[in-house]
This record gives structure tokens, C-alpha cells and sequence, in this order.
């Protein structure tokens, strides 16, 4: 029984195999009838609950405020802005019935909303006093994905948060755009414990339309780079395009700057493969949806006393924690061990008979192992209390190790090929902007330029930015570079 | 400039355009492009936002957990339940290509979850030890209703929550309907401040499908019922056409009686009609976005001093209430007066020289008009305290009256008809339970039975049910009568 819900796939050898049983087994989603969709099961569902709650205070602190734009898109909305066409077309689901009627014109369901939002706010800004205007929502978005389906990582239907704003000047859309990105950095960052890398997009790799797109970038354990989210600088295009206008304090008519960012499920899977082992999932404190399991281990003849220990010791922690008693008869203490190691839980809490004696607790971590006996009754708050902080940190720390271990530098085109042939991770090179240096790695290795890290004269002080100096050539052509670059592959 | 933004149209002699007028002039929703679709603003998000956070603990606390399950249908699926198939087919939006591909199988957009859910739960429930299963999600769904939508009343995309249960007996399954049609009177009744009436739905008028519907019904001031709720018993019967078994203690396999039951944005429609008035919007403080709105009073010469009061206040307040500093230099009091009050926040505090002089606040009660002058600084979040109570309950009690006053009983078909012609709200009669009588009554004056009060007798203690006796004769056929019905013209 223990075995056959175990993991059986190995995580280095056959990472995707691992993360698909990883996804079944601990109870995060389930395929969907329609390919490339998915159920998300409620394990799943409060990790998201958990982002959402998190991310929804800080953009609402920093003067965000909820909306909610339709779901339908009529087809001529969203071939007013042509780049959104070209962008999305072959991704889009469109709805050609309502009831027994075919309607008079397609509509898509949202792939994205700049289309169906930028009219709304054409309309609602007047003057500069209704400037910036930034609406955010939650909201679940389509898109029509070929290929290579994978729950949370990419699926046709996805949840996520779409932010849109609109402002004055070019600087406050600047400013924006990377309070966002420092945002989305905060969530994956502190409460998913993922070291990430920050920068812009390549120019042919931005959103469709955008002046330019900023990523943040995090490292998973097959090599491979993931997107956890972006915010794009719109610049007036979007504005031009749906005639979002002000006065300013002149009675002069001026055209907005508006940028858009988000952050979707997809987090999921990138805390999934990050933290996971052999084992199941492993959670950070800070996102677990219970972060501390009690399991009660006894005969017959103490059950009573040591539930009523357990259940006492539950009582005291849920005021702190969010404590799970497995009072389960029906399976044993190893079985349970196995469970919640699966399901990821920081920590099991063991009580005995032994403890019960000795009024103490034996505690158990789930990213290491560790176990630590006798822990005192009276104390066990806060040795959790800190035992919590620990683990947050140390999973990120061994991340952040992780991560500066597979970045490395590379100066021709053949040390880029050499480099990413035989390691996983980051190739970082000087770069001269040029997309036709990018496609000669691109076509010989399927990595490509993922990330061009921010230089520290680029962008708000505050922002993490390359520390290294540039000057220096491209490493493909050598040409004068303009940039760092990082090739990795990607999802 | 204030008349054009102010409500021009009289609540009693045009309800309809009345609600529209609201609806948009308080920043609630807007017209989508798509027909009977819509815009929710950030005003009208976060009255949604909040009964969510509210039902969400709710549920949460009496062993909910929530799920997300995928936006589209197969239609193979919808037909697997032949009364649901009839029940929704006319109002399904149905997509039909993927990118530029026909599909193979048309798929739905969700109308209600229950054929996506159903085959789910009949994989994931095992043993008795799986149940109760109750999962529950916050969601979109669409139908495709052809006339007379209106911003949350009725429009063809809206929000909503869907719980779904599986249980091991029909008590719990009775139970459960039970337990959410209460919660859903705690959220209409205490946070909306809208009294109620709880029932169940007439045989011929229940869910597709389903055992029993129960029903919350509020009377709208144009002499209207609005459902804000219901919860479906449906007994085995999805069980049953979907497979959703379990083995017992003894290893013999059972069929579940499962539930369902929404609370959808329509209740925000409810919201606006049950307590606006003629200058626009009234929110209950429990419920309002803002409930105080601070006006600072000031010349150019004691400005700064005045701004400084105000701010002192806003701090102050912060703390223990939702509040507003209003120091918009653009705007002058009598705008902004109306403005708030168009809005419908709960309290206004004005401060000027004179209050700061006698370091004193004035307030003014959005529902009543009602002004006190000379509140001591010192004293006003106390006082406030006890404003926001009494305001909740006041707006609570004038509609209770109403409802009161609009319950008129009658004996006969001729006196159901009489008072329903020349009144508004319900006539409550004693009914036979047979279709026909009602229909004899809707033919005539299109007002149907819209509940059937709970006896005593017939549901859980501590759930309202009609005090009155039955006893006695159907008012139409005069055939016995089973139970005590409420017709009324509903939305």
C-alpha cells in the first residue's frame, strides 16, 4: 500500500515522468476530458489561494483596485490592435453559438485582455485626476495551446491575475512596470522560497506590442528556465490603438502610456519541480497550506491519553500554525509518515507514549530530514516559531546554490554550444542585440536568450541588476556588445 | 456639473431605469460589448470581494475546500444527465474551433458544473472514509439567456461560488442543503442587511434533476422576489447517472446522495435595489467598501490646519474602520457630498475651522440623512462604533417593516388575484401542491409561487419556518392543501 503511493519515478532521471506523478499523487490536479486541461485539486488550490492572497494585498497597498472584464471578446475587438492578432490568432477558442443560434460575430474567449480593457479605459479617463488608473484581475484566460500539455507548467486553461494601467508620463509607466516585477519577485522569492533572475526580454521576444517586457526568471532542477511572471511597458502603442486619452492641467488633449503584468498558476509548477524530491513535494512554511501534521503513535491501551495529548498540543498550535491531527485509525504511523511527506508538509510532529511521559515532542522536517527528540511541550511554540523560519530559508538557500552553480560564462559561440551541451542551467555571454547571434545557438542547441539581466544604470535603484561590467564584445559576432545575455532552455 | 452626476430618475416611478442609472453613475459595472454582458468596476468588485471573503470562511469552517474545474464541457458529458441537457441547453455558449481548427467535439462554457464535477468525484471518492466530500468553487459561468439581462441581475456571464457534496446518506445530504441555505441567509441578512424568506422551490421549479431546491427569497421595493441563493438535494440521482460510489464498512458498494449550491453576483443586484434611494446608492457598513468618507471644510487661509485635522482623523480611524480622506482640491464640499452619497458610504465626517476649533467632528448617516454636530474628537471612534451598529441595523428594520407590510394573505383564487393586482410583494396562500392551481393564477396576473415556507416539522430545528398553522383548504381548488405558498412576480 506505502509503495504504491509513493513516488516510483525518479526525479533526475526522468524529471518529467516525476513531476506528472508528483501532480496525481499528492493531490495538486487531475487531467480534464479536454486535452490540455486540468482540475485543480484542493491541495493545489490553496497554494494559488495562498499566492493570491499575498500578491492581492501588495498591489492593493500600492493603489491597485479589482475589476472584472467579460470573458468574450468579439473578434473585432481584438483585431483592433494587429500585433494582439498576430500574438495570439493561432491560440485563440472561439464561440460561434449561443443556445441553437450561431451568432452574428465570433467571440474569442480572453487569451489576454489589453483588447477588451483598453476601451473600457478609453472611456472612464478624462482628465489627469483619473490618472494613473491601475485595475488588476483575477481572472481564468485560454489559450490554445498544440503541444506538450502539462498541468500548471502549461494548460490551455489557466488562472491568473492581469494587471492594466494607465499614466501621464513614460516614467510612471516605467516605474510601474518594475514595481510589479519586484512584486511578482517578493511572492516567488519570500513566500516560494525561489531565487530568481530579473531582466528584460530579447526585443523579438517581447509581448506583442509592448515598448518592452521584463521577466523573472527561475531555474528548475532539469536546467531547464521557467517565466513565473512579466510586466510589460506598453508605451503609447495600446493607447494609440483604443484612443485612451486625458486632458492635462492645460485642457490639452495627451495620450497615455499603459503597461500590463501577470502572474498565473503556472507559479505552481515551478514550486513543484523546484522544492520536490523523491519523496513527493516539498513545501516552504510560508505557502503550506498546513504547515505542521501531528501524528499520534500508540497502542490500545495509551490511545486515549496520547490522542488527548496530541489534541491538546493541536489546540495550542493552531493559534500559531496551520496544525493537521491525523487521528486517521484506519492507517498506521508509517503510512501517515509517507502521506504527509508526499503532500509536502514541513513538519511532522510525532507523539508517543514516550513523549507523552517525558512531556515533550519529537519533531521531523521534511526537507531534510532531521529529526530532533525530546523537544519541551512548554517551548514547542517557539522552537517552531523558528524551526519554520529555518526551513524557508535553508530551501531557499539551497536553491540560491544551486542557481550559482549552473550560471557560467561563456565568450565565442562554441564555448555557449560546448557549455550548454553538456551542462543544465545558464549560459551567460555578451550580447550585441542582434536576434541572428541568438538564432545560430538557438538552431544548434533549441536553448535561447531567456533573460538579459538589468545593468544597475537601467533601471530604479533597488532593483537587483548584473553586477558584472559589460563593456566588451558579443560573443557570437563579436560586434560591440550591448547587453548581458542568458541562453538557457526553457518552458 | 453636480445635477448631471446625481440620480435623475424616482426610484417609485421607474425602478428599472432608476437601477441603471445607479448602476453606472456609482462606478458599479458597465455595458460589455457583448450583449448582456458586463463590466464589474472596482466599486461593484468589492462588494463581490467581500461577500466572498465572507462565505469563503464560512464554508471554509464547516469542512469546504475549494477546487477549480475546467471552464469547458464536453458535450458528451452535459448529455450524460439527460435533465440537465434539457434544463440548459438553450442557454449554452458553445466553441466550436480551437486556433483555426474545428473542433472534434463541440465543448460548452460552463452554465453550472455539475456534469464536469460528477465524473471526478465518482473517480476520487473510494471508501466511506472519502466522505462527506465537499468541494466548492468561485468561478465564471455563461448562459446564454435571451432577453431582459441587467448588470448583475441578469447577465449571460456572471460570478458565482458552486458547491458540490457527496455523502454517505441522505441525512447528509439533507443536512448539507440545509447548512448552506443558512449560511446564505447569514451573508444576505447580516452583511447585506436584507431580511428573507426561506424555503423551498415548487416541485415543477427545482434544480434539473434534483430531489428538492431550496430557495432565499428578498422582496425588491417595486414589489418583486429575488432568488440570492439556493442549494439543490440530489439525492442519488447524479450519483447514479455518473457512477459516484463508495464501499462501506463491510466492503459492499453505495451509491452517494450528493448537493449542490450557488450564490452567484446577482445578490449585488439585490443590494442596490433592496436599499438605494433617489441620490443614488446605500450600503450597509458591514458590507461597504468605504464607510466613512471624511470632507474636510477649509478657506485658503486655514487650509493647511483643517487638512491636518482631517488627516489626524484618517489615521485615527484607520485603524478600526474602512475610511476615506476626501481632500481633493479640485472638488468642492457640495460635490463631494453628493458624490459619496451617490456611492453609498455609510458616513460622512465633515470637519472645518469650527470642529477643529472645539476639537470636535460632525457626521452625517448616509441612510437617514441624519446630522450630529459637536461629536468630541476624543470620543469618535467609539461613537462611530455604535453608528456603524445601529446603521446596519436600521437599514436592516426598514426593510423588515417593508417585507412585513407586503405579506398579504388570501383564501381564494379571486382574492390571490385581487391583492396581487393591487399590490405589491407576496400573497401567501395554502396550496394543494398541484401545478395546475398555480398556473391558473400565473396565467392571469404572471406571478408564480416562488417558495414554499419551511414548516416546523419538516426541516432541521433552529432554521425559520412559517409560524402559522396550515390546516386547511387549497386557495384555488380547495382541494386539501399541503403546504403554505407564496406567489409573486419575480426577476
Amino acid at each position: 500500500m506505502t509503495q504504491e503511493l509513493g513516488i516510483t519515478t525518479d526525479k533526475q532521471k526522468d524529471p518529467n515522468g516525476w513531476y506528472t506523478e508528483v501532480v496525481k499523487k499528492a493531490d495538486l490536479a487531475d487531467y480534464a476530458p479536454v486535452k490540455g486541461c486540468m482540475v485543480i485539486k484542493p491541495w493545489g488550490m490553496s497554494l494559488w489561494e495562498s499566492i493570491k492572497s499575498e500578491f492581492d494585498e501588495k498591489i492593493k497597498e500600492t493603489g491597485v483596485r479589482n475589476a472584472y472584464f467579460p470573458l468574450f471578446i468579439p473578434e473585432s475587438y481584438l483585431e483592433k490592435e494587429e500585433d494582439i492578432v498576430e500574438g495570439f490568432d493561432p491560440e485563440v477558442a472561439w464561440v460561434t453559438h449561443g443556445g441553437n443560434e450561431e451568432l452574428e460575430e465570433r467571440l474569442a474567449v480572453r487569451p489576454t485582455s489589453e483588447s477588451i480593457i483598453a476601451p473600457f479605459m478609453s472611456d472612464w479617463i478624462r482628465s489627469h485626476r483619473d490618472l494613473p488608473m491601475r485595475l488588476n484581475q483575477w481572472a481564468n484566460v485560454v489559450r490554445w495551446e498544440a503541444t506538450d500539455t502539462r498541468p500548471f507548467l502549461r494548460t490551455r486553461e489557466f488562472l491568473w491575475q492581469e494587471g492594466h494601467t494607465a499614466h501621464e508620463t513614460e516614467e510612471g509607466a516605467d516605474e510601474e512596470t518594475m514595481l510589479r516585477l519586484e512584486q511578482y519577485e517578493e511572492v516567488i522569492e519570500n513566500l516560494l522560497a525561489i531565487p530568481s533572475i530579473l531582466g528584460y526580454k530579447p526585443e523579438h521576444d517581447k509581448f506583442p506590442g509592448a515598448k518592452y517586457t521584463t521577466t523573472i526568471e527561475t531555474l528548475m532542477p532539469d536546467g531547464k528556465s521557467i517565466q513565473s511572471g512579466t510586466s510589460h511597458q506598453l508605451g503609447q502603442h495600446f493607447a494609440d490603438a483604443f484612443d485612451i486619452t486625458y486632458m492635462d492641467e492645460n485642457e490639452d488633449e495627451q495620450v497615455c502610456y499603459t503597461t500590463s503584468w501577470g502572474l498565473s498558476t503556472r507559479t505552481i509548477g515551478a514550486l513543484i519541480m523546484a522544492h520536490g524530491d523523491n519523496d513527493g513535494l516539498r513545501l516552504p512554511p510560508r505557502i503550506a497550506p498546513k504547515q505542521v501534521v501531528i501524528v499520534p503513535i500508540y497502542q490500545e491501551e495509551n490511545k486515549e491519553e496520547v490522542l488527548e495529548y496530541a489534541e491538546g498540543l493541536e489546540e495550542e498550535l493552531g493559534d500559531n500554525f496551520r496544525v493537521e491531527l491525523d487521528d486517521d485509525d484506519s492507517k498506521s504511523p508509517g503510512f501517515k509518515f509517507n502521506h504527509w511527506e508526499l503532500k509536502g508538509v514541513p513538519v511532522r510532529l510525532e507523539v508517543g507514549p514516550n513523549e507523552m511521559e517525558d512531556e515533550t515532542v519529537t519533531s521531523v522536517r521534511r526537507d531534510n530530514g532531521e529529526k530532533q527528540m525530546g523537544i519541551k511541550r512548554s517551548e514547542i511554540s517557539d522552537k517552531l516559531e523558528d524551526l519554520m523560519d529555518d526551513i524557508q530559508e535553508s530551501m531557499y538557500d539551497e536553491l540560491e546554490e544551486y542557481l550559482h552553480d549552473n550560471i557560467r560564462e561563456a565568450e565565442s559561440k562554441n564555448e555557449i554550444l560546448g557549455t550548454i551541451g553538456k551542462n543544465r542551467g545558464y549560459v551567460k555571454c555578451r550580447w550585441c542585440g542582434n536576434e541572428e547571434c541568438e538564432a545560430e545557438v538557438k538552431d544548434q542547441v533549441s536553448a535561447e536568450i531567456v533573460v538579459l539581466p538589468f545593468q544597475e544604470d537601467s533601471v530604479p535603484s533597488g532593483i537587483r541588476s548584473e553586477e558584472e561590467e559589460l563593456g566588451g564584445e558579443c560573443a557570437v559576432c563579436g560586434e560591440e556588445a550591448v547587453t548581458w545575455a542568458y541562453f538557457a532552455k526553457n518552458y
